[in-house]
């Protein structure tokens, strides 16, 4: 039974990184110290040096260590590690990379092992059966978008019901009605910045600042209030 | 040398669909009468029988006949047409429907062969090497992301600059700066809404209301005025 703690963004507006979501992380990760494995793949425009820079300060007071799979040999570091941390960027990126590096079902087995997952974005993504509520473009083409299915729902990280003025593109509810008309037998949940959800002990909860809107094919979309029970999503 | 209408969009604000660019629509297909073929696959959340009557209506005042590859035996539509249509939707639906019926490559040849091509946001990501510049969510996984290659450039429709205000998601210049970072040897067209590329005997112009934004590796963005030869870009 996995523990998940599946983040839709790492900073609100004015926020540090990952600030919002410390006390839960705390939580997720306990008082005993962890080695946790970062798995900076996703990130594009940021090094990875960089990346677990941010990583390592913004999770510095919880007394855990953490070491990027690119600072030694992936296989043993994510072999050693006591919980896993995946970034946010582009998830084609970092699907790509995990397909390329073979780490994909090593990640998997780690953490339905027992081990503890965090992900935000990107990383919130991965979590899911598929990758095809990303918001990402698709700049590389990974061989699968299938993802690590830790948990049969997606995520739609990042959701808004905001829309552009006086521009043709798609909501983000119009592109999830979309996914729904070809993938019926999977919820999504529109997870907005400053939310996440919760997995562990077999309950699904949400937490953070924003209710979550949970679409299901052939019903209208659901508002879902913080602090809800969403148990019923582990179908 | 192929004959190629690429719009950024098929209806603008508060305008007909395809009406902004009838005359260059009318300009592409010419006086004589001709069998278009529609692709209706990126179809998603529309039927087929809607999609191509909406197009019918669109084009009936230029006197060419319109059938869909829905409306008869694909293979046969095709190889009668002496133009061919690929309507927007779903980028990923469009691309796995054509690999799944095998159609990519008859379309890459009757279009080389010298019948023009007009197509629309996904229709406009069909026609360049792959559709790692789409904007749309990857509902579905096609075998590739390689698309007609007509053009040796890429193209992002609906490109804008505006953002959703205290939004974290990514803005369309950081989603193009990732692909370049990846994708180096391949220039991007940001084509906004409005605006369109003519390719014809082996030129390139931008047409319509906006400048486009051009994309490259290593230099920063450049606008670039409707009316532009972009001929350089063929390479």
């Amino acid at each position: 039974m996995p523990s998940l703690l599946l983040l839709s963004n790492s900073r609100n507006p004015g926020g540090e990184f990952l600030a919002h979501a410390r006390g839960a992380i705390a939580g997720l990760l306990g008082a005993e110290p962890r080695r946790l494995a970062f798995v900076p793949y996703a990130g594009v425009t940021i090094t990875p040096d960089a990346y677990v820079a941010r990583v390592r300060e913004a999770l510095s007071p919880l007394g855990h260590s953490v070491e990027s799979l690119h600072e030694g040999d992936p296989v043993e570091v994510l072999r050693q590690a006591t919980g896993v941390i995946v970034g946010g960027g582009n998830t084609f990126r970092l699907l790509e990379r995990l397909y390329q590096t073979d780490l994909l079902q090593r990640i998997r087995q780690k953490v339905l092992g027992g081990i503890p997952y965090l992900g935000w974005s990107a990383g919130a993504n991965l979590a899911c059966p598929t990758i095809r509520t990303t918001n990402d473009m698709p700049i590389v083409a990974p061989p699968s978008l299938a993802g690590l299915g830790l948990v049969p729902f997606q995520i739609n990280p990042h959701y808004t019901d905001d829309v552009l003025p006086n521009h043709g593109g798609e909501s983000r509810a119009d592109r999830i009605a979309e996914f729904l008309l070809l993938n019926p037998a999977v919820p999504v949940v529109g997870l907005r910045e400053g939310s996440w959800l919760r997995v562990e002990k077999g309950r699904v909860t949400l937490e953070g600042r924003h209710p979550m809107k949970l679409f299901r094919a052939g019903v209208p979309p659901e508002e879902i209030a913080a602090g809800a029970d969403l148990t019923g999503l582990l179908g």
